[in-house]
């Protein structure tokens, strides 16, 4: 028998996929769940024993969180990505790396066909697609929710024709968990003007009282909490659940599709927007103007690409290395200020912050030039505009 | 007698400035304080009085709010400019325009000289010096405070030698207050670590009952607000007013100064922080991704050269012309809520809105396309990829 | 019936085309043929002649030469516009006004359908496709050759089976003639390591003796030449003459299509390259740095989205208010020498030339600053290298 | 005795400096020249002799072409470096590599002092005292040309009164001389309108039949030619000799100088042109469209950063390790044509070449999509612009 891997999430859509696939097109299903920081321990239990009830011939729950931050967290920080200049991407980033491990797993166990369970509505149809393509074009990928277009109706009526009946409740909202943020949309993301209630965000107000929590970093990685030192993946999750507390990191990313489309989907993503803005800070001390140029050139860039499912483009190795060889000096601790709904920085400690250096304070008077040194700095410095205005006299 | 314009604002260094230029130069004095929105009318009246109390033979207050807007402001907004992602360039930008008045006042009034108060340590000089440079290169410049460094107390009994004696408190904090944004300079932002007091912003919570309020943009204007119509620096005004009692939009900016060592600068910019965040969030509806893509270059671009004392580069000009053709539909709604020391963005309301068109909607499956159009565009999408990882495949 | 249109070039293909769409689709066709100069009179009756013998119901011949100039060239020499810094986009840019045109005749003839004949491997049948999509939605598209792939010797079956015997001589080399240039295709371009003989090239060269023309410029226009006025379209068409005669701006353009593929095409393009690299050299002289930065960034992607198909973004409209404000200054003359298959640009004239200045010539010691002047530029401009390396010291 | 080094050329500025340093200041000098291959041996020797017979304590001649190639040239070689669109930095790269080994030769003697012969009005004084202030901000800088402006003829004065009388003859035109290429300044590049004359280039056309040579890369560098391997920095020489005798490779420079003036200089540069372009044209076939589009904006930033003396921003680094990771499979042979005065490339030969993969050619129709595929693909590439014309309907 031909085998397919299933990309499985547990939920209806990739549930009705396993039983589709083996009930009309006989296939022997093999399914695997990449899990990105968005399942409990119980949750991948759960979800294993129901591939299994749903006859699946193997299935694997696969956990990549160190990889996924090595691969492209880590870059993301580096960058301060905040796409549109709000969303740390928290889906996209993820359904890269669950699509990588994916047809690795399915050229592993020598599979035909790969599916999963996106529609043909969306961006991650393109980002599996385009990395399944590439990583292994002789793996013939099928798409039964994107080619069917059943209703939720009618996959559950197919699956209670072949005994499977769970209680499908249809959530409010669609929400995507993954250890760099979760994503919430339907109802007020459908429309331009509504934001969403309170309710819609997993995570509730616990904490009303400020609290301080400094971030240490070393080379750009958050190495530390309040000096107690952990691995980053640690560090990212303990200060998810003090932030979050907090109902810190909640906004809407309206942002352009790979489409064409526009689209809207709120997201909460508290360690994710401290973590950005803490680094983005202390760079500001420690690099120089033109390295904080561009950075943001290339980081933009790469958020863009890996949003988008570009993922394999060569030139996203390239700008890897750039962002690595910035971080050389961005070592220092970052004193952050939690608020209810919002955060402050208030500062920064490195021995790398060019604000200490022996060349005097801004504003101050100081022993690194003189008046006159000013004086003849801005002469020359002036020098092209009063050219132009010379020659274009009649103009100014 | 020889003439010499003083770019006066009523403070000890200026003050300094005027006595000197009289009596140690002979010169002919002429003060001009140009108003960007920082004084309210009886501070406009004292500091003439201070003027001809000083010995200046000529006074006049000019009030430019509308021009800086005009020439300004409006562009800021056009691109959402914030100073490496914070600071709205409250200062910077007025200095340049303040300069203009003054070069413009000097040349009128046929002075041969021209004198300001800046140290030569900062930005300002800089800015002060290139204007006038590049405007009349043929009026001399005479910068006292810099080349003398004189000690505040030196100052105060010079003037006292020549009976002027005011109570010149020291301030804590050196502030700038504008239209467009107070800067808070002083102690804490001497160090890196330590963020301003609640007490060192001029304006202080006052509310702190959540209020929704519509900002009515046109062509990327701020035309109204709540739905009643005004002029863009009236709404400016007013939304500053509703907005500070929140104390909302401060913040500590990190920079680069144009002498090339680093600046730290706190501000408070209720309404610049409120109305570029609708617009960007408008913006993110009305305008295409390489629209957004390209403004947000060159007007980072814009704001870098404003800052820096550039704005008389032709270059400027032409970043205009793109920036207004760009507005064209950046016309509808924004609904934000303002609460205690943030505000959240609820949503936008535009008949250019491109989630409502035809076209489908995110995530969605529509008529537009099929899911055999998606996969023959997917197919093609990650041709380059494809082709990449085939040649390279040893690689991959 | 109902009405096709059908982009007629009097070739075997869209021949084809029009046999078919009325024999075997039953429509009433009506053919339009848009030239952008590469059709002379004798060649536009000819064809205008085949059309009705093929049973078009209407034929017309569009010469839109001022349109495409106005347009896009004007733009693509305001940018110096070559595509990997090689290719003047000869062919690219036509293809997009050929496809406005042809979609707008359709709208006014009340056309149901539109049909091109364009293969499904290139990129001119999204340039097409596009166009019309986005111009006209309402309107159907119909390529059969892209649709039926059938080959040379099947379309001449078909045609002569309808009694159409034409000689269809299958010329060695696909040529495009347009007034910004002509592409060269097959044979060696299908490989990576031949270039093309000289006989594949349409002008051969003609004269050996090298000649000097100057290039009047005003406002980035090319307004004359050798001091004789004319309207630019017809100082191109002059120009292309003169250097075509040197066998002068011969290339091959390797770059990435918009379907991932690596593609490569000859050409000769004689006064676009020249009027190019004779304008770029004006720039350099009155523009600013900042300027010339700027333009450069935005031309090359306003060549690009062009050259993809994408003119109707409007980013594309606003890039042109930029490169048009851009020119302001962009007046004066350029000696150029034409020489058997190349030139040298000599220098230029220009009342807006900045190296004319009173502020002093390069190299030469002035009375714009003095040696202290100098010194104090030098220890400010170098004070962010000194900091960042004074802080980071152990790695100096 | 206090000890200066002084970067010495054995020219009369610099002669005047070792005497001048000697005598009017009492220092001990040191000379030290450093040869980026503008020296033949015997030159070396003479300068030697010069320098001790002026009174120098020490001489030393340091020829750095390997650490010139190993740090500049590769990597303005990997990014097809080539200032304003012409110019190969043949002379500025060389000033910071001369800047550096002064400066640390100074630091190896223990000199208070240094000293060099610019003047007052060009770049080479910033490049030289930036990197010196940078590296040995405990090293003073002396510069008596800058400082005393004298006449040509009041330093024969000086020198002949301390008995040194050499046959200083004027050369009609500046010549330097490096491995990347000659600059050629004077005379005609003072004005705007003229370009050099024949003769004034150093290399003189030798050679009028073709000839065709293959350029041999691996990684990015030049490692052989005609399959015959050797190192970078001697197939740079070896291409010299052979390309210069076609006359090849001359231009004129106009840029804007770091002092804010534009400045203009005639180059002869064989072996950098036809390598940045052949190496430019092997990189449109292996590296994907945003490789090249990423590597041409950093490049291009690197140039301008290196030629205006800021070597030692971390950027630079930075940004080498991107063009370092981009050549990995820019490997592969460039067939080049030698012709008087210019020269075209043929093709390329690349294991990693993209036209040779398995996904079809570009215009061919082929089995990787249908055309089914291709109208999918252009209907969604196409969504954005219709979605803008969709809503801004009575825009278009």
């Amino acid at each position: 028998m031909e085998k397919v891997v299933v990309a499985y999430s547990g939920g209806l859509d990739t549930s009705y996929c396993v039983k589709y696939l083996i009930h009309e097109k006989g296939l022997e299903v093999h399914t695997i769940l990449v899990n990105t920081g968005g399942f409990s321990e119980e949750e991948l239990i759960q979800t294993e024993k129901r591939a299994y009830e749903l006859g699946s011939s193997s299935h694997i729950n696969k956990t990549i969180l160190n990889e996924f931050y090595q691969k492209a967290i880590k870059y993301l920080i580096f960058g301060n990505v905040l796409k549109n200049n709000t969303y740390p991407l928290s889906v996209s980033a993820e359904r890269i790396f669950q699509a990588i491990e994916v047809i690795n797993y399915a050229k592993k166990v020598g599979a035909k066909y790969i599916a999963h369970g996106s529609t043909g509505a969306g961006n991650d149809q393109i980002r599996f697609d385009v990395i399944f393509q590439t990583l292994a074009p002789e793996i013939e990928i099928i798409t039964p929710i994107r080619d069917l277009k059943l209703s939720r109706q009618e996959e559950v009526e197919f699956l209670k024709k072949h005994e499977v009946d769970y209680s499908w409740e249809k959530a409010q909202y669609s929400i995507n968990k993954g250890i760099w943020g979760t994503s919430v949309g339907g109802k007020e993301t459908l429309t331009s003007n509504n934001s969403l209630p309170e309710d819609a965000y997993p995570s509730q107000l616990k904490k009303k009282k400020e609290e301080t929590i400094i971030l240490n970093f070393e080379k750009g990685e958050l190495v530390g909490l309040d000096g107690i030192k952990d691995s980053p993946v640690k560090n990212i999750q303990k200060l998810e659940e003090l932030a979050s507390a907090f109902a810190i990191g909640r906004d809407i990313h309206v942002g352009d599709t790979i489409i064409g489309i526009k689209g809207r989907v709120g997201f909460e993503a508290a360690a994710p927007l401290v973590i950005i803005k803490a680094h983005h800070l202390l760079e500001k001390h420690v690099l120089t103007k033109w390295q904080q140029y561009w950075k943001e050139q290339l980081a933009n860039w790469y958020g863009m690409l890996l949003h988008e499912g570009n993922y394999l483009d060569p030139v996203m190795r390239n700008i890897e290395v750039f962002l690595d060889d910035s971080q050389k000096s961005v070592t220092g601790d970052v004193i952050v200020n939690l608020k209810p709904y919002h955060f402050t920085l208030e500062g920064i400690e490195s021995e790398f912050d060019m604000m200490k250096s022996d060349f005097g304070q801004y504003g101050e008077m100081n022993n690194s030039w003189t008046s006159d040194d000013a004086k003849g700095f801005i002469k020359i410095y002036g020098n092209a505009n009063k050219i132009y205005h010379n020659v274009n006299s009649s103009e100014s």
